[in-house]
């Protein structure tokens, strides 16, 4: 039998689990018994249950800027498009895995933000994080007239990240990627598109 | 000392306890002992907690259909108005409590819909309702030309209703009601007014 002793693998398996059952429900015996760690060790990687929860947000954090980034600086797409194709790329791993588990920061944002507030801290620096980014492609798509000029751009990029999440938060719910694919649909065919000039 | 020894004083208390914590953080036993009841009794009203979970979200939602439908109703108002106006009147609520507990619908949503089929579909079920009613005037204001009458009603209630419960899990992470006055803006100042003709 494999053993792991790794703190990073702790960290991987209790944030699969975390994802799927949620924060309070994950027993830290059930994440050592996945991860082969002898009970006890914990305490030796984390100094509490929530260092650990801000352990697999960073982790997760991590993950999504690899999957992001290239996408943000693709120059051979236009900046709008990028922004969309990187909920898109979201929407398919959501969608190939039942429309179950759903956003981290989301779900974490629910669960903890008024139990743990170093855990809201951290959720909430990574949600402006990703509006930062989604910022500055929005500036360049607005300097291109691809999108309206007389918008906020950080307004939208906050609210574009907002309404995505309670988009898979509905299709959470209705098992179904539908109200994700709308959302895609209104946002980019329509709210955002510059209006006629009079 | 107040006996309590009935089923909807153990729903309302237990209601505003999973508003707080969350359903699986929420013992059987806190709830009873805060609604005076004596231990055991629980079972003599729900077969299950599963039971108890569809019980306080009928009651979440009777709740809000009494303080929606004179809003939904209300002739002196242009259907749009109406519209925004339930929002609004949700965010004044939430934004009293500082910004804390959510919409039990979200919260359930996010935490119950991988966990228990029958809760998902009750959820699903008001979900379903609550953008009913929103279709209805959405319908009404296209008539009226106050939003654009190209884009599908039943769609927009949907996603109107998404991106709300997603600005409301911001502005949880982030303790301010900013979010939410934010979609309020955008949608109604702008997402939904219909395009100038070319």
């Amino acid at each position: 039998m494999k053993r792991i002793h790794n703190k990073d693998d702790i960290v991987q398996v209790g944030l699969d689990i975390v994802l799927s059952r949620g924060f309070t429900a994950t027993g830290i015996e059930a994440i050592l018994k996945q991860a082969n760690v002898p009970k006890g060790s914990f305490y030796n990687f984390f100094s509490s249950k929530e260092e650990f929860a801000l352990a697999i947000i960073d982790k997760y954090v991590a993950e999504r800027n690899e999957l992001f980034y290239p996408i943000y600086s693709d120059n051979s797409l236009p900046p709008l498009e990028r922004v969309k194709r990187s909920f898109q790329t979201l929407i398919a791993l959501f969608a190939g895995e039942d429309c179950s588990k759903g956003c981290l920061i989301g779900n974490l944002g629910q669960e903890m933000s008024d139990q743990f507030e170093s855990v809201r801290q951290r959720l909430d620096q990574a949600l402006q994080k990703w509006s930062a980014e989604l910022t500055k492609l929005l500036i360049q798509a607005q300097k291109e007239n691809s999108i309206s000029a007389d918008l906020d751009a950080e307004m939208l990029a906050e609210n574009l990240i907002s309404s995505f999440q309670g988009a898979l938060l509905r299709s959470k719910v209705k098992k179904s990627p539908e109200p994700l694919r709308n959302f895609v649909h209104l946002y980019f065919d329509r709210f955002l598109l510059p209006r006629e000039e009079k």
